[in-house]
């Protein structure tokens, strides 16, 4: 789906090739494919991809919470993976979990199909 | 500098275009600049390829810990964001400051010149 009108992603996130699937108040969907130039030493998904696809899930939930037209950064971000990812799509679901004025927390799961694969939890700061 | 000989870097690594600066036991310097395809919506290097540096910069440190011929993976990692950078090159030096049999402790700084950008931590399994 498209972003609100006048808005674009960012040059990052068109480089790993990310997806919006969905935007509501607060949430954001956003998937990933298992492109070769993902890839870790180890061919699987890396890990560095996939926070990167929480990051911005997260932050277009953040702004979908309090509005296109206020820009918000990451202040912290706590990352748990739980199982590799050998090829296919993940699905990642951001929701802001407590929209404050000036701090947002938000919570990120990433799934591929049924199965976990990582789990986050965020702050923004609303500029 | 090179890895280890029959090292080769992460594709992901190649697509961010992060570059080895120093490895030695347990700690490894990784830099990265800040090229157009890694800006954020607000045209600053996006905490995703900042969190990615740190990641690729910590599994090098852990490998030169417990040796290239054993792979880790990442368990979980925390990053503090503190200041948003617009332009130029970070440096990234990862430590690895508990090498244990079944988990390496690490941590990592990213600094652009003499001022922090990042601070994180994290756990990496041996495989």
């Amino acid at each position: 789906m498209d972003l609100p009108a006048g808005q674009t992603h960012s040059a990052f996130s068109e480089l790993l090739g990310c997806r919006l699937q969905r935007l509501d108040q607060g949430v954001a969907e956003v998937t990933l494919s298992l492109e070769q130039h993902l890839r870790n030493r180890a061919g699987k998904l890396h890990g560095g991809a996939i926070f990167s696809l929480v990051d911005i899930a997260m932050g277009l939930a953040c702004s979908s919470a309090h509005g296109f037209d206020q820009q918000s950064a990451t202040i912290e971000c706590k990352i748990n993976y739980i199982r590799a990812v050998s090829d296919g799509d993940v699905l990642c679901t951001a929701r802001v979990i407590h929209p404050g004025r000036r701090t947002l927390v938000v919570e990120a799961e990433v799934y591929q199909e049924q199965k976990l694969v990582a789990k986050a939890q965020g702050t923004f700061a609303v500029l």
